[in-house]
């Protein structure tokens, strides 16, 4: 009977245990290895940063997973549950609603973190995550859509909030993100008639005295000099309190009005690893020094997901890429070791630097104990990384990519490839409009939370003519009659609604047994 | 005060008009020009098939048209309604809703045709377009999809319909993406362990007895004899009837099971065209030859949206890019003309020839007369398009990305930028099942016509439960009980539904008022 290997993830970690057990059991057809990922590519991820200003094109800092690991069978489905017991994993359906169930003798588990940007309001409705593929290229379609509407706006409030990007978090990812940025929006802004490029504003949020905390404090002050030289404005001891639709609320209640808030705040453990039954620290798995789950032998975890002992330090294996794709080394050759009855080995690494690119040809980094800094570091960073780049058809790609960015200009393309308008959420502070009277009615809300007022602008002054709590509705009127808000909508405190587009509404409306009745008795019940 | 000049739409027809008035309006101060594009850029279309396979990069075959047109305001948002009494079009609302209105002295309606599927029935819901950038990506990402899915398929009949492709339509469009879907498909095919190149099908249905009726017979048949010798099934004489979730629907009630059916329908007129109060043949504005609205002077219309007498030939102008842009050119003097008041020029054009890419290193060509096909004619394709690619960093990528595609394997990477599932609807024939018992319960259906049997399968063989109409809603047991289908459902007759997800059901069930006594109400009285 065959063994069966299952790893979930395609980061680091998965992508790269399954590559070095492909290595192992090269000619043993008695073992199969299963990759199950959401996606069928991989992230090289110290580089989605430039996906960003597009120096890197989309398509080239990801590789596809079936040709690093041509002997795994790819399964491209989300995980849905793992049972430790029964030793199976069940993973979303395909095309026909039938679960799939895999059976496994050995599971690896690299499921990595997840942004949780639940416990700040408003965050979750108004905040970019920046963590995979699509979060790039999301965010970078919206600073296009921010730019295009900014060059067109005429209203200087508005025009101020379109052109105020705000990043929160001076780590590498908050760093990496905001230099990127506002390298972008500077550059594009000539493309944009009547955008100066000194109007936009960076912003970075860092709630410590100095950004890069992860690198020596002299690194960290070079990047704080240099990213301020080329006009990021970095607001120290500030930590952010939540979002709405037109601003970033800081702790304290400061608003800044803008419509581009990039949180790059600590991930939280992944959802499916807070349902295992094992011990965990922090949210992340407990595992001994051969990387195994200690109560579920045949189990191995490893990644940000996993809590390591770092034998050369006595502390925790930092959840670094360096260190995951060591992880993963050691993982596979201690599953070939137990498949063999073979003495496993422990982990033992020490990393061999750090570096962060601060954007246009600059970088910070520290090899093995030597600082770098400016354009020397950034040669090394861009060396380093594209000698780590899997494959030598992306090592070709990325290096015309970067050969090109130096001869050409900034592409402003904004690729869209669906609809983005559906049902969601929005998020409101106390005093802020939702709508204003005269306004297109494109949208119909739900108030879950809070409440609001509606208001009649007149000649003589406002009325105040009704005020909403949770499970009223506003906004249908203007739909149903095909004009424009008849009042405005203000938040009387913190607001959440749900928000259903035109389309989506009008399918509701006329299918769903019911939904027309509630609408006209709502609108009935309104009627002076 | 200054003469406003307002284009609509962001084609050949339409940039290269903004692009003419910038050279002839260069240094005129008093002369605003405005392009309204739902996208920020423009795309060459000729090479739009290429993007399916990989051989062109998704932005190279795309180019910021406001770097073609530096000094025309863009505005990118749809255009909502055109007042041509009142000299002034509305557009959709940016970040705040409130609506914009321009006024124009002059205006250029390039707003082309739609695809309009409405007239089969479920082609809406489960064909493919083909005209847009949007629609090339979500094609390609559709057929990855259905690649991964085959490869770890084990039901035959499944398995099958996943790896038919059937295309619809055997002029220029629909050749040129069966030859790339066939390419594609067949090279990628490698990179997955279980699928065979030889397994997928891919098959081209014509209405009429050869394909390519554009060209001359000669070179419709080589088409034909090498599209066959490549494995593309061609199959004549065939129209399509219709589309359900599974399968392609044929003329006659023959049905094709797959998953993919891509349509190259005759595109329908425009709505906004439609709409408009002047004088129209088949959904085009009738021109006279000065590519002027005789009813409304300073109102022009080309591209393919307009119905212009072709002086050469007595006939009418086709709509192709190749005609379009010598539309633009005329249409650019002629207004000058008008605001300088010097005679207008009418418009005088013969095309010089025709191409069309048969995919891997072959084509068909006619040239001033004289025919091509095979090798010698891509290479003269491969040399005209690249020759037309306005500007010459667009010219230096897509040269770099045709020199790699000659050295590197094809990409399967899929990217997706969003969740694509929402509040949608499906198309089912007579027989069909919707969902079965046991199936795994991840969204609601709200019957918008036909009949659906809910049937029970139990060891002694099928019992009908009910059967439901128009209004009625299935398929909410499970979401709500978290519980797999306890029914299957089966289509009675030619049936749409509206369909829910998850996520989309569960907000508004918590959320919107009346929503949650609906079901619990439809619970309560099914319960038996």
């Amino acid at each position: 009977m065959k063994e069966h290997i299952v790893i979930l993830g395609g980061g680091f970690a998965g992508v790269y245990t399954a590559m070095h057990l492909e290595r192992h059991l090269r000619d043993d057809p008695d073992v199969e290895i299963t990759l199950i990922n959401r996606e069928n590519y991989f992230v090289f991820q110290p580089l989605l940063p430039e996906v960003i200003s597009g120096s890197i094109e989309i398509q080239h800092v990801i590789n596809p997973i079936r040709r690093l690991c041509p002997r795994t069978n790819l399964l491209m489905r989300n995980v849905e549950s793992i049972d430790l017991e029964g030793r199976s994993v069940t993973t979303s359906p395909g095309f026909r609603p039938t679960p799939t169930q895999l059976r496994y003798d050995h599971l690896v588990i690299t499921l990595g973190t997840v942004m949780n940007f639940s416990r700040l309001p408003g965050l979750q409705q108004h905040g970019f995550p920046f963590k995979n593929l699509g979060d790039a290229l999301h965010l970078r379609n919206h600073i296009i859509h921010v730019l295009e509407e900014a060059d067109n706006e005429r209203d200087p409030q508005l025009r101020r909030s379109l052109l105020t990007f705000v990043i929160a978090g001076g780590g590498f990812s908050g760093v990496e993100s905001a230099a990127e940025i506002n390298d972008f929006v500077r550059a594009a802004a000539q493309n944009y008639r009547h955008i100066d490029p000194d109007e936009p504003r960076v912003i970075l949020l860092h709630s410590g005295d100095r950004i890069l905390p992860e690198l020596n404090e002299e690194l960290g002050r070079f990047a704080e000099r240099l990213l301020r030289e080329r006009r990021v404005e970095i607001r120290f001891q500030t930590r952010l309190a939540g979002a709405t639709a037109h601003a970033a609320v800081l702790r304290g209640g400061e608003k800044i009005p803008t419509q581009t808030l990039v949180a790059t705040v600590p991930a939280g453990p992944h959802p499916l690893i807070e349902a295992l039954p094992c011990r965990k620290e922090r949210g992340r798995i407990v595992v001994n020094e051969y990387l195994e789950v200690p109560e579920y032998p045949t189990v191995w975890a490893l990644g940000d997901g996993a809590w390591i002992p770092d034998l050369k330090t006595g502390g925790i294996c930092p959840p670094t890429a360096q260190y995951a794709v060591r992880e993963a080394k050691c993982v596979a050759e201690n599953i070939v070791s137990a498949l063999r009855d073979r003495p496993k080995k422990p982990f033992r690494f020490s990393a061999q630097g750090m570096a962060g690119a601060l954007g246009h040809r600059s970088a910070v980094a520290e090899v093995m104990g030597v600082r770098f800094s400016g354009f020397p570091a950034w040669l090394i960073w861009r060396t380093i990384y594209w000698s780590k780049l899997p494959g030598w058809e992306r090592k070709l790609r990325v290096g015309i990519d970067w050969f090109l960015d130096l001869l050409l200009p900034k592409d402003i393309v904004q690729i869209k490839t669906g609809r983005s308008e559906s049902i969601m959420q929005e998020h409101y502070e106390a005093g802020e409009v939702i709508f204003r009277q005269g306004d297109l009615g494109d949208r119909v809300y739900a108030l879950i939370r809070g409440n609001v007022q509606v208001v009649r602008e007149e000649a003589t002054g406002e009325r105040v003519l009704a005020t909403l709590g949770p499970g009223d509705c506003f906004g249908e009127m203007a739909l149903l009659a095909a004009a424009p808000r008849n009042a405005t909508i203000r938040a009387v405190n913190s607001v959440d609604t749900l928000v259903i587009y035109r389309r989506d509404f009008e399918a509701l409306l006329n299918h769903l047994p019911g939904m027309r009745q509630i609408f006209e008795r709502l609108m009935e019940s309104r009627r002076p």
